[in-house]
């Protein structure tokens, strides 16, 4: 029989990683939950209405659909004929799927809080960290199945709000022993005024798109792209000062204010970004303004977020958010404001990796060993090994007296850093022979010492 | 525009049965880590292959199938009419798809064991907790996604296993106080024993599916039942005693030694049965010998177990498993035989609930709500909250200086037991006034004492 295999873009996760994901996790919640979020989990599947045309048409192709059952059915065999036949011309029918895999984090809680938004607290500050399933071709660092996480709060305007995310971060950052993180900060509505500056008001996307791709393309690209696209060459010189505003915060805003001045929207959020980078740094949160952060979506209508890695890995971003204006209006619910950030938990934990800043014990399993020699030995070393778990010490007995040497490798596949020899003569004097693994040293204790003093020698 | 729903059979979870279901979940994963198991996450898909036709006929159907994308791809057309003329007939197409979600962590496992068994430490002990999917009818206590919690180990016989299960049971059920539960042990040997003292070896399934439903419909029933299956009246009579033994553990096996002492399977179950409960007992375990436990699945070929809900709730069975020969067979891979046990996460949940079991400070979100009073207040306040935050005290401002009635009535939404109030006058004097919701006391508190002293009043 051929070995089984797994779905391309899926993984398995053995003890190690789990363990690291859960201390990276473990970490992040702790932090949402200091700042008063709570956890909302909601199913894998989602109604197909529900997602379908919320992400665009590319997006609708990746949304894993699932086949209803019951279809050979023959009092249904015309409506399944239909179906199928629907299906050759690209459409989805609720005869053949009615339900699908949820494909970010957003809209399951968009459709949480139109549903539930008269009984819950306002504002809701909640948290979400769950798998999310997209059908995109497989590619190294690209998966089908992907933990997301994101931090909302929703019905409220109030700036205080991206002050506190911001602070999230970065006690997240520094607990990750990440601290040269920085997080880049923009305002779409400074976007809004460089494109009526430009007198293309309507056309923000096209500037926005453009900006988007500093990063990749580099400005001469960039420059060619919007005069593609028809732009001025007088705009285009206007938008080339903007992207090249740099210096301290007050020399940004001195810039910007002389750039863009004259447009109301401007103001307001230069008052905004000042107002928040001040409190922010004050906070000791490494935050700083990036009039060339864009963030492709159209969602996004006031504050934007982008958390770069160190500079000393190549990641680059590590997550990212914003301020939108209306959450639930997709679903009949309109007027509920919010701001959010997602953390890249995929992204932090290959950082984290790459910098060995996993602690030590955050993978530790069993922390000793007791080898198996026989049936009278093995019931007095059991005795000894349920008075360390009841301390709540990870400890194993081996099964089988089988030979030392397959006892000793299993220590050394599992990665247990102490092995526990009750042999005859240690029976007799109560004593057990303790060994550390790694160093080699080797220890007699009695029995009375193994249950009190703790093994880490 | 309609209200979004949920898929029947779903459900979505809020912060406070979140944060239960993780104070269950945790508790269980800390005594599966302190024997020695270590975690394994698998995806959600599985190659479609690898689910079909392990859980029956009925089980196949029961199966969640994901379309596979791109059906509306031209140059496919004519696979994809196949695939779909296939569909009409019950049958499932590559074409159409390749991929289902999990149904149960057995079949997972047994396929990550397959793959990996060169590389793994055997024995392998793993635990693995995650959701399932089955397009069963929904009803009450009946989900389309539920949680599963599987602990096994295998790649040994020996019947130390056995027994860290009991005590892991044991462990958990004190941990999460319900000492009263029961650990109800039989054999699986000792039903084909009777099968073969009743001359009817080759028609065990008769004997197991009958007393698996004593319970539900009692001994007569199940006398009917088995002469309907053509079972003769002294096979029925000599069934009948087996099921009727009562009394003290040495008691039950002077009767079953009795009855099927000629049996050469009997002899050895017995003996593993008596070994296995008396060191259980020795640990404090609640075991028990119980002979009419049958437990339906063909696949179990030793001890088998099932965990009972104290009797002061009507819950029944909260867990069960066994030993197995076989594991990885069905892909390839013979010989290695295992144990498992089995927790029923949702049921356990619910008894806790029941019994008011779940500790306060396990739904405890925000300890403390600090008012909002317009802007120079809450840059007081906000200094304070920072101050307790760092200290890992979950808290929150108020992000808007409304009316306090709007503020005081968010605290009691979200259940938060202490407001803290900081005005005018309390920031002259470096003060800050505390109230307990619940009890009504209010303190009036130095900045100082508010960051040292515990809110525990």
């Amino acid at each position: 029989m051929a070995k089984p295999s797994l779905p391309p873009g899926t993984r398995d996760f053995s003890a190690e990683v789990v363990r690291k994901r859960n201390y990276l996790l473990n970490t992040i919640r702790s932090v949402f939950e200091c700042y008063g979020f709570g956890p909302l989990e909601t199913p894998a599947m989602e109604q197909l209405d529900t997602l379908m045309g919320k992400y665009g048409e590319e997006g609708d192709k990746l949304i894993f659909k699932i086949l209803n059952n019951g279809l050979d059915n023959p009092d249904k065999e015309k409506q399944t004929r239909v179906a199928l036949e629907q299906v050759l011309h690209g459409k989805n029918s609720k005869d053949l799927t009615e339900r699908a895999l949820r494909y970010d984090l957003t809209i399951p809680f968009a459709r949480y809080v139109a549903t539930w938004h008269q009984q819950l607290p306002l504002p809701f500050k909640r948290y979400q960290m769950q798998p999310v399933w997209r059908a995109d071709r497989p590619q190294k660092g690209r998966y089908r199945e992907f933990y997301q996480c994101d931090v909302d709060v929703v019905g409220s305007r109030s700036l205080l709000n991206e002050l506190e995310l911001g602070c999230i971060c970065h006690t997240i950052f520094s607990q990750l022993q990440l601290p040269d993180y920085s997080l880049r900060i923009n305002h779409r509505q400074l976007l809004v005024a460089l494109a009526a500056q430009c007198g293309i008001e309507d056309q923000l996307t096209i500037i926005t798109t453009a900006i988007d791709k500093l990063d990749k393309i580099g400005l001469e690209k960039v420059k060619e792209e919007l005069a593609q696209k028809n732009v001025s060459g007088a705009s285009i010189e206007l938008i080339t000062s903007y992207l090249q505003i740099e210096g301290p915060l007050a020399t940004q805003l001195d810039q910007l204010r002389s750039l863009l001045g004259k447009q109301p929207q401007a103001i307001t959020a230069l008052e905004e970004i000042e107002q928040l980078i001040e409190s922010l740094q004050e906070q000791e949160v490494r935050a700083v303004l990036d009039p060339t952060l864009a963030r492709g979506l159209n969602y996004y209508t006031g504050t934007i977020f982008e958390i770069k890695a160190p500079p000393r890995v190549t990641m680059g971003s590590i997550g990212g958010g914003g301020r939108y204006d209306d959450l639930t209006g997709l679903f009949g619910v309109p007027g509920l404001p919010g701001v959010g950030l997602s953390f890249g938990v995929d992204r932090i934990y290959d950082v984290l990796e790459e910098l060995q800043l996993f602690p030590p014990d955050s993978t530790q399993g069993t922390k000793v060993l007791f080898f198996n020699l026989g049936t009278a030995e093995m019931k007095t070393a059991f005795s000894q090994l349920q008075g360390l778990r009841a301390k709540g010490m990870a400890a194993e007995l081996y099964p089988e007296p089988v030979k030392f040497d397959k006892q000793f490798k299993y220590a050394e596949k599992k990665n247990i850093p102490y092995i526990a020899i009750i042999g005859k003569e240690e029976m007799e004097q109560q004593k057990v022979n303790v060994k550390n693994i790694r160093s080699g040293e080797q220890r007699t204790l009695s029995w009375n010492d193994l249950q009190t003093i703790s093994l880490n020698w």
